[in-house]
């Protein structure tokens, strides 16, 4: 399960929307899932190389030739280097971070599906059964609603649901973080999208959703009066 | 309504237990408390420096002197400032912040109570209608939750309960972050703390909430499941 915000910023006065889902559907044996964060012109680059890449036959190792998904990670990081030295002269000039952290997942037949976290360092990390996510960009707020509620065992749409929540909740706290919304759902072996959804402003099912969560928080925050009373609190 | 943790901590393997919430009663017209985040050496002398000033009668402007709350968190950014630059020399040289972040709240007679955070820099900002809470130190994880459900017309006991469930949240996801949690309530036109408690690992209390508020998120998002079905997603 993948999901990202669009909202992207250079400074408070220049917000725009761009997605950060990016599908790469390489055949009946291979697809990809990147996910992006950081310098909005090095994450394009970088999709726009892996791209490049994936579509041509020079002999280049791309995610076309890759035999696991780790490599496929490293790849990717190793790509994310290329484009962050390619233009690290004229960024130093101006004191800006060309710097991207993004999210692969996906599979390649014969192997699990699987997701890594490519820092900017061009290195990946992968999940555990304790640590069934991943998260990057602006991972704070909606990260103690992961941790409360996340199982392994969980199925996808409660995955997606979930995800929304966090998300919503990071939307709220930081307004470098914004809709629609982009959920992807890929189920083993299938080497396609189950399905893939986008919550913009309009959606009536996200209105549903947080409404339905609100109510929820509230009705639950008001039934903590009975389990926690003051009266019997020490005195100052 | 006042809250903080407890956890203090140089680097990941030095991790210690100082409370941070200080309580200044100086007679019956005012009442001040103070909460700290930030490097620990300046966030003690700054307390010992106000305890100092206010038992002092030596005419240097106190606790005790002045006449406005926004007096009392100038004051408290100026000594601030004092204590930072007084070993700023020693903490160049190794690179180490001396930076601190205050919570200054009370109430002085003939003025409503209130509360300001006063920055590093030595100035302070207030609470508004629309935000009627601070936070500093680790800030990001607990505040999703405070947004949802701060009201200004919250009871004090209301608020209290929501501080524990923001500091749980926060203490989950950053082990910088930890028990015990000091929460402390103060009435208009008292004076005196109305209450003041602290929770342990073992307050059987604290246990009642936090179980209490697991099932109720388990049971509130158990519900969304209703409220959007990914049936009628496109398919990807």
């Amino acid at each position: 399960m993948f999901a990202s915000d669009s909202r992207s910023n250079a400074g408070s006065d220049y917000v725009t929307t761009y997605g950060k889902t990016h599908v790469f559907a390489l055949g009946p044996d291979r697809l990809f899932v990147v996910l992006t964060a950081g310098n909005l012109s090095t994450t394009q680059e970088i999709i726009n190389r892996l791209r490049r890449d994936a579509e041509s036959d020079d002999g280049r190792p791309s995610l076309h030739t890759v035999d696991h998904l780790f490599e496929a990670a490293d790849l990717v990081g190793q790509i994310s280097l290329d484009v962050q030295e390619h233009h690290e002269r004229g960024l130093r000039r101006s004191g800006a971070s060309g710097s991207a952290t993004l999210i692969l997942g996906g599979q390649i037949a014969g192997e699990r599906a699987g997701i890594f976290l490519v820092y900017p360092e061009g290195n990946a990390i992968t999940v555990s059964p304790e640590t069934p996510y991943l998260q990057i960009g602006e991972s704070k707020y909606g990260k103690p609603i992961l941790d409360r509620l996340i199982r392994p065992s969980m199925a996808l749409a409660d995955g997606a649901r979930l995800a929304l929540v966090s998300l919503d909740a990071t939307a709220k706290s930081n307004v470098t973080v914004g809709m629609p919304f982009d959920v992807s759902l890929y189920r083993h072996d299938d080497f396609a999208l189950a399905a893939s959804q986008r919550f913009g402003r309009d959606s009536k099912a996200y209105r549903t959703l947080n409404e339905s969560w609100n109510r929820g928080l509230a009705t639950t925050f008001d039934a903590l009066a009975d389990s926690v009373a003051t009266d019997d609190w020490t005195l100052g």
